[in-house]
């Protein structure tokens, strides 16, 4: 499938180090070859860095690894195509603006049977399943808060995309990160994991490459954040397995809604297409 | 103000040398320094890079400088700011997506009065006039083709884009660049040249920079393109100034659709914000 990283974090925060190791396995530990995104907001401000490369070897991702970008949100995905072909059109995260602000979305998972419906105002540019789904996702908090001149705040928005995520979520699994710069949703369906960093900062160490980090003098004491990944990017941390149909909200580093969707369900993962599987094994002997 | 570059091609062409030249504009050769952008299409992806940095000092700018990125359209800007803060949410080309189709836009002038109304679906992210200007176009295109559930074809978007550009064009100066991924669209208040490359390929040497490139090896004997730009990129080449009020078509590398409209008229330059001035003279001894 693919591999999903976010952060969220009450000052601005680089993530070269966590990116650094996820992107390993877009090639070099994990063979999610078909491109790869990142977005990091800066208040309102997003910039998104994609490419159709994998990530282990882009020279866009060596860009990002190697100059840090501070962020109060970030959403990253390395990707492993099961429907839409490798192409910049096709790379998560996508974004749409709304009501001023520009929202990202990245997925994990297969969706069956998922198409954005005409009504919906948001229309794929790409060929995914998971940008038909953010398109859905759009329309209906469009529709929900139709009457509105200014953005939600995620107190409001919280127990909306729960409901939308438990609906999209039946139609096969979705393990997806979804901001607006402010707030980062996230939906399990089978695996993610969050670990919240804060004063005394760890050494951390990567699972995906032979690097150690003190957080410590790279933090202020105030400092807190919470990183998530599809799995655990460091060891040695206490990382945390979410559950099937948890929807979690994070402001500013920490944890602030939690819910269990009782009706989402873990499906059983689809076998990927031989083709892509063939080129899969092909980059795996060339890296 | 700012400066504006495109390129339309009808076989993707890199603009890495044409950047080179461009960016020395942000900090180097002018003081056109308070952000840059570029996006690049590639069929219906389409890639942006950003970032409120000079963009002669930019490192992600020496990335693209370096790293030939072949597309088929090209937009790219580099920001002197008038209205709106130094940041990234208001870095150009800006972006929305309409009937599966990414739309960008830069412009370089300034516009007075003009505010996205409250039916505009399209909000701006950022606080310029430009944003502003792009939202409402956006807004018109959406009303006029409302019933569409395909994106036009440029053919009939040119009257209708002619038509808006001229309007938005009486609140300023409106030099702007505005593309779906196939058509270049154009408009010119002030100040915007262009030049058409085809067999045989010149040398060409850059205004900006020492650099001289022969453009021959580079390109096939029936590729055709035409670049875009404020101010001529490059010396010894016929690049032609567009009129005021001219607004301008580029399909696969060639000018479809040609119209002035009188109405148009040229604004005196507004003279900057006397604390930008003096970033830009901070710079300019920087650099």
């Amino acid at each position: 499938m693919c591999q999903l990283m976010g952060m969220s974090c009450n000052n601005r925060a680089a993530t070269t180090f966590s990116f650094n190791g996820f992107s390993a396995r877009g090639g070099l530990t994990a063979d999610h070859v078909d491109g790869w995104g990142i977005a990091f907001y800066d208040g309102h401000g997003c910039r998104v860095f994609q490419d159709d490369q994998p990530a282990s070897e882009s020279t866009l991702a060596e860009y990002v690894r190697s100059h840090p970008i501070k962020s109060s949100v970030v959403v990253a995905h390395v990707r492993k195509a099961t429907q839409g072909d490798v192409h910049a059109a096709n790379c998560h995260p996508f974004q749409r603006e709304w009501l001023g602000r520009t929202w990202v979305f990245a997925h994990n998972g297969d969706l069956r049977n998922l198409q954005a419906p005409k009504w919906c105002q948001d229309v794929p540019v790409g060929t995914t399943d998971s940008e038909h789904a953010f398109c859905i996702l759009m329309g209906r908090l469009r529709h929900h808060f139709k009457d509105r001149q200014e953005p939600p705040e995620w107190l409001e928005l919280a127990p909306v995309l729960s409901a939308i995520t438990s609906d999209l979520a039946q139609h096969g699994n979705l393990n997806m990160m979804l901001s607006d710069g402010h707030a980062l949703f996230v939906h399990c369906s089978t695996q993610l994991h969050q670990v919240t960093r804060r004063h005394p900062f760890p050494h951390a160490r990567l699972v995906d490459r032979d690097l150690t980090l003190d957080l410590g003098p790279l933090n202020a004491p105030t400092d807190i954040m919470t990183l998530l990944a599809t799995e655990p990017l460091t060891l040695d941390e206490p990382w945390q397995a979410l559950q099937t149909g948890e929807f979690c909200v994070y402001v500013k580093g920490q944890a602030v809604w939690r819910e269990l969707n009782p009706e989402t369900k873990a499906f059983a993962v689809a076998v990927p297409d031989p083709d892509l599987q063939y080129r899969a094994s092909i980059q795996a002997v060339a890296t």
